[in-house]
């Protein structure tokens, strides 16, 4: 048994339980993003801000994952949404059977968008579906303008990038255009939106788009 | 079989190949570094920083780890230095044995130091010994203060700690006193470094406690 083998058996399995995720968010009527990116690129605190402004339009649920800690489950419960914390105990990615557990345990009726923060990892989550609507890849400014180049198929599989910090840019030798270009490279059908969770730049052009895709799911 | 034998038999295996490594090493008195980090913190900055300040005086060769393009190579390459860059085409991280595929393709005799920049990526790197000397955890300031206490594997196998980036902290919410208590309260035994490849600021402090690491290697 080689262990090519053994990874098409785990991402095959992993395949159907994300299949059987994305039946039950559909029976709810939920629009299902999984957000993914580096350690420290921005996630948490663009959900906090999402959150913010959308509480009162758009009924929001969290699944948090991290390798270790509750830390970003505790920030987000302070926005008074419900939130999961899934620990993988040192595991890089989450599964979909991880998010079925953790789906399982929350009232998802009343729910318009759950949003499931991926591990901090560039690299491994790329390839496992967890039943989401979308892929949301956020890259910060302060990465430098050639990851998409560097880790191509987290890229090439999410429908979204949302490039964050953008407030740091006057410091920076990195370049929003030539990052903006290596991600179009890699996915030409990237949906791209530029924000700063400090100043709030950028955020009420992603919010509204979200809610748009958040409401057609609801009608279609 | 489980998943757990597979991950353990794969661990013993690498762990062997990384003894065969370190023997290779010693017998050429070379001190070999591990640098690991999130996608972005700075690590091949660093490295060019670190040549630029030490070749006159340390005799560096480096191998590139990524999961695709040659770009970091080509980077290290404008300093003169004998570079082989391994691209993983979607591995999370180096092993042992691609080091040993490298480093059989270098001349190491007239080398005194080698660093490997292993992938960027804060999980799957941790528990990956490449015959290393010591691995060197990059952390910058940018992703935040609380990155140790949610990677903690990292910071734990990790001899040393580079805070990079701090020429940003005056735009930054992240505490540096926090993220340097953060990663203590991990691994007491951390060897912390502050840098920036910006300014120039404490590069002079980590190279010369390199260059002491790699005499002290040569005369042991």
């Amino acid at each position: 048994m080689s262990v090519v083998t053994i990874e098409r058996k785990v991402l095959e399995k992993n395949e159907a339980v994300a299949d059987q995720n994305r039946r039950l968010f559909a029976g709810h009527g939920l629009f299902v993003l999984n957000m993914v990116s580096s350690p420290g690129a921005g996630k948490t605190s663009l959900l906090e801000e999402t959150i913010a402004r959308l509480r009162s339009r758009v009924r929001i649920a969290v699944i948090e994952g991290d390798v270790q800690t509750d830390l970003d489950a505790r920030r987000v419960e302070k926005y008074g949404v419900p939130v999961v914390q899934i620990v993988t105990n040192g595991g890089c990615h989450l599964e979909a059977r991880l998010v079925q557990d953790a789906a399982a345990s929350m009232d998802l009726a009343p729910v318009d968008l759950l949003v499931i923060e991926n591990v901090g990892n560039l690299v491994c989550p790329a390839n496992y579906d967890l039943g989401e609507a979308l892929k949301v890849v956020v890259a910060s400014t302060t990465e430098g303008d050639d990851k998409p180049l560097k880790y191509p198929a987290m890229f090439r599989n999410a429908s979204v990038l949302v490039i964050n910090k953008i407030d740091l840019l006057p410091y920076l030798k990195s370049d929003l255009k030539t990052l903006r270009a290596n991600a179009l490279q890699i996915n030409p059908r990237l949906e791209v939106f530029e924000t700063s969770c400090t100043t709030g730049e950028g955020m009420e052009a992603w919010c509204a788009w979200l809610e748009r895709q958040v409401k057609g799911s609801r009608t279609t």
